[in-house]
């Protein structure tokens, strides 16, 4: 069997070894991470630029686990030599809770008697505990509680049936959920109680659509195939398609990681990014009353994209012909989960590329575009977050997030003020305000790793209407801005702004100016909780749009490595990292953090099932291709104006011929619509 | 036969029987518009609300001539009684320029001396004067030539071979043509002269492919089906789908209007939109060099999307199972042509519609979308504008439009600065910064006529961070400007802004607040000319992202109803309507203007042909609906926690059979992973 590839995750029996070293030397311990540790970029590099004169880089587990009283170690361990060649203890810090971390505390709850206690205020009889659910979050930060006790605060909810939407019937107390003594430790309560709603459920599922009227019975299904097959090719987790090349990692934290990815130029293969992925993100709600200033979810950082990941499926999540890759992990006893189909890979139509009609003789091309997704989702709890990596092929990369799931709510009285905090979405229901801010990695490799970034505004000529320079008031310009040192890259939002990432090494031979790739994003609210905040200081990377910063071996994690009850206080990983802000990043080999979101203020149609609300961003070749690079794409339809002067003779028709008229009549003609126009 | 519905464009019979009356009673005059004269709002409104007990409001024939000596008349012809109405000479206005208008100018060029000399300076041979061709402009405004002349710019360019991207061979100089005389009446010279480009052509014709390396063959193809036929029904031009019901409108500024929108919310049809559309858009270029100022085209007020629109065809344009609809114009000498297939209608798959597994038990959802889309495409000399309406099923209404084409270009020197206002794209090929700004007219009937628009800004409070309103810092909300008057309703962009309009009468019985449509959008660059220019002049709808005017009558387009050669002074359109801004707009019957679009500095990707660039923004019902209203679409896959407990018995499963494994691997298990998540 071939070796896997450097950057593969670890396979069942590397995760199986890893773990039978660590036990070997450590006894009995709970596994919390058992993950590749990436190989260091010159290593890689130095064997990408020559695989088969380069010995492979050494397959290393990064190890996290949890020891008896909670004792967090970090660890390194050789596959190959078994040898642990890290194993630290780390003072004060909670490493990422796992699914079976979430999965135990309910259980608890339902036998705790001051949960049970609470539940019967509530109005909910003891006999019905087994109808009292939870949904465990990390508490985030609590100053009465600290760092070095493992913490989960326990968001109650009853269901009166097992397949009602918990989310409707919000309990208004709070357990604290101790991990390491596996009990309930602390309840908060609040001063204005508030009982268990009375309204009737309303519900998603089948049973509950059809006491409403049933399905809907007009919608006729579309099918999508490819007959001769798709277009991408695979080997191992390396993929290519239209000139793109790149290998698709994945880890518990983010999920999809895409490295070393190139585009085919024309035969020459070059560079753009090293690795790009979804680096961390937060969900800060906006109700000030205590304890809900602890909603501020770090999925990534305290949870895992890749923990939380779904098993996929055909003709379901995914139309088409599709490719899955699977996803291995420890679990806490240190057996190996398998998660089938975490990762989808597929084809769609993207409409039109290109297309352009002379008006003169309606001489016309038409070329129909193609994308490449490279998709997971995962579920946060309420929430689920679909994970597009779209490939074009004019060289652009769109990551698109799609939100959809439950919204996450909070228990009101009836005609209670909800303070402009959150919204009624149901009689009962308090959806409160929140933030979706994800942080986008991109560590750029734009003809090689010295790059330089510029924010670029187009802005108005100075020069005054009337004044020679600019008589009729017209003149405008990109403003570029170079980003020179970590502290000036820290750059906030306009809608005027985007962001170049440039190899300034390499000026394009027209236009004179960098190659680069630039980010075009346009959902940008910015961090609303203020400067100072909880949230602030704790997610650093949210006060920004931008950051860039000197790529460093295993500064992966904006938030930092272990999230869990970080109290900000230093804050973690980005701010950490760009200290006084004077470390210079031009042309260099650098990392720009990017995030991005959106502010969700509830309203009843999110209720009780979300329909998707997609965000997407643009990495875009600009003055990277001597010329649009797809002008190769087989159009669909071209005829030139020499062809049409001869009669449409010779016109290149490669129309789909499987496309019909909706209903039949006669005579939909074809591209080149000679006299109907004129 | 059944009598046209009252907001379906004019036939090609009633478009005859307006220019026989016309004829008739004025003589010989050159038809510039014979388009519907929509009913009064107040008449149709009456008709829609009882059809079978209302007559039909009048079929009436809005009427542009151009008469001898240039003179413009503006009327109005009843078709039933072929009586002339109105008939108004319109002084100092200039109409717009049809396409046979623009055809003319090319074939004067080439025979004009002064045209011919500049040509032969320019270093082409006299005998090439055939392969001189030129995009002929409204001339924007010049002030040495002022409105009451019609006059046409003519952008020149040569093309070596007739198959050649024109835009690649731009001349410097720019003849003046003066439509009554059908002569070259001046020419601008520029000072300095920049002679035919001696670069190769890049062509993106199958020839100059082959020469390239030919067309990839890695594409293998997708199809789209739908063996049950479409979802939607229609009735003449009302379209039926999904609980949506629209009638598709077309003319010859617009294109697609789309009429009275309402949504079938269980059984009670609610009013949303009385009607939408694109009303007008400009493209203003950055160049401040004399005569780029008057290149900012009106691509609408002075050429109009429906007169420039494509006939699309089959498996081309559009893929899958389409409809499409045809257009009918008048010809200059009182003919009548029609665009075979100038709007289409289909469905798409649109992914998730929306999901959500229980991390418990992998009990899941998952529910796939589908979307509407009605579609035209325009093209304006170099430029083309996919213009897709798309509807949602969730009651989201998203206009989005895909930008391809050709740049517009200008000549440059080898070596020449291009001062930052453009870009060389090519050797030879200077293509200057432009936006395009885009103005949707959005005419509210948010559950009736009466509506107010409010400005939302999502907000941190005020209180401190510390203070006991605001302890940890992360309070925010949503803050709501309501927009009383039209002075108050003119409102800019900021990234964290939506505009909701609402109607105040009605309020949502579990939220409280007022039903409404928010209008979410993201690509707000704003106008860049500054103020006091002379497109800020022309171009009074974009000095903002957002105006509000009360409805009246006739007030559709918002740089006025006749453009071309408008000085600006006074500002048409909605400046006039605005006035002094003291209108009341507080639960009134409204029409809110938003202009949006991009910001365009070119790159050589973008050369010689662009690929699409995509804007969109959504109209969202928010606090509309008691719930989400898509919850009866069936889903691909559900199990209830009951169901997975009982070992998946009684599942729902409607999973696409059709999808298939990319690569015929064993084992992609359905949408219940059951055990094999944990």
């Amino acid at each position: 069997m071939a070796p896997p590839h450097p950057l593969d995750p670890l396979s069942a029996a590397e995760i199986e070894k890893a773990i039978a070293v660590v036990t070997e030397a450590h006894g009995e311990v709970f596994f919390n991470v058992v993950s590749l540790h990436e190989p260091r970029k010159a290593d890689l590099t130095r064997w990408l630029s020559s695989p088969s004169t380069t010995s492979l880089p050494r397959r290393v587990a990064d190890v996290v686990v949890i020891a008896k009283g909670g004792k967090v170690y970090d660890g390194l361990v050789d596959i190959a030599s078994g040898v642990i060649t890290k194993w630290e203890h780390m003072e004060g810090v909670q490493p990422i809770i796992t699914m079976e971390e979430l999965q135990i505390v309910e259980h608890i709850c339902r036998t705790d008697p001051k949960v049970i206690e609470q539940c019967v205020l509530s109005g909910i009889p003891e006999s019905d505990m087994h109808k009292v659910y939870c949904d465990p979050w990390t508490i985030g930060y609590d100053e009465r509680h600290g760092s070095t006790v493992r913490l989960q605060q326990a968001l109650m909810y009853y269901r009166p049936d097992p397949d009602t939407c918990q989310y409707q019937y919000p309990l208004d107390f709070c357990p604290i959920y101790d991990a390491d003594k596996q009990a309930i430790v602390a309840i908060d309560v609040p001063a204005v109680r508030r009982p268990l709603s009375k309204a009737a459920p309303i519900d998603y599922h089948p049973a509950a659509v059809e006491r409403q009227g049933g399905y809907r019975r007009d919608l006729k299904p579309i099918n999508i195939t490819q007959p001769q097959g798709v277009s991408f090719k695979t080997s191992g987790r390396e993929v290519e398609w239209q000139n793109w090349r790149f290998h698709v990692g994945f880890n518990y934290r983010e999920g999809i990681v895409l490295n070393n990815i190139t585009f085919n130029d024309k035969g020459s293969v070059r560079p753009v990014f090293y690795r790009l992925s979804l680096a961390e993100m937060v969900v800060p709600y906006g109700n000030p009353e205590h304890p809900h200033q602890r909603k501020h979810a770090f999925d990534l950082g305290e949870y895992g994209a890749g923990y939380m990941t779904n098993s996929l499926s055909l003709g379901c999540d995914c139309k088409g012909e599709i490719h899955y890759l699977d996803a291995d992990f420890p679990t806490r006893d240190g057996g190996v989960r398998t998660i089938r189909n975490a990762i989808c890979i597929h084809e769609e139509d993207s409409g039109i590329l290109f297309k352009h009609t002379d008006f003169r003789d309606d001489s016309v091309i038409v070329t129909r575009g193609r994308k490449l997704v490279v998709q997971q989702i995962f579920t946060a709890a309420n929430y689920e977050y679909a994970i597009q990596w779209v490939f074009h092929q004019d060289g652009t990369i769109q990551p698109e997030i799609k939100l959809t799931g439950i919204l996450n709510t909070y228990s009101m009285n009836p005609g209670e003020d909800t303070k402009g905090w959150g919204t009624q979405v149901y009689p009962g229901v308090n959806a409160h305000n929140h933030q979706h801010l994800f942080c986008l990695r991109v560590d750029p490799n734009v003809d090689g790793p010295r790059n330089t970034v510029f924010a670029v505004d187009t802005v108005a000529s100075d020069a005054p209407v009337g004044s020679p320079e600019n008589l009729y008031g017209n003149a405008f310009h990109a403003r570029r801005t170079k980003l020179g040192t970590t502290g000036e890259a820290r750059t906030d939002y306009n809608a005027s702004r985007t962001w170049e990432i440039a190899n300034t090494d390499k000026l394009h031979p027209y236009s004179g100016k960098p190659v680069s790739y630039k980010l075009v994003s346009r959902e940008v609210p910015g961090l609303l909780p203020k400067e100072g905040s909880l949230v602030w200081k704790r997610a650093g990377f949210a006060r920004h749009a931008v950051h860039v910063t000197k790529y460093r071996d295993d500064e992966l994690w904006p938030a930092g490595r272990h999230v869990p009850q970080t109290s900000g206080e230093p804050s973690r990983g980005l701010p950490e990292w760009i200290g006084d802000g004077s470390e210079n990043i031009e042309q260099e080999d650098i990392v720009l953090w990017h995030t991005f979101g959106v502010t969700h203020i509830p309203a009843p149609e999110d209720f009780p099932i979300m329909p998707v609300e997609p965000i997407t961003l643009l990495l875009r070749p600009r003055n990277f291709f001597s010329n649009n690079p797809c002008l190769d794409v087989p159009p669909s339809y071209c005829s030139t104006p020499s062809q049409v002067a001869a009669g449409n003779q010779g016109v290149l028709d490669a129309t789909d011929k499987v496309s019909k008229l909706a209903f039949n009549e006669a005579g939909a003609s074809c591209c080149a619509p000679g006299k109907s126009k004129l």
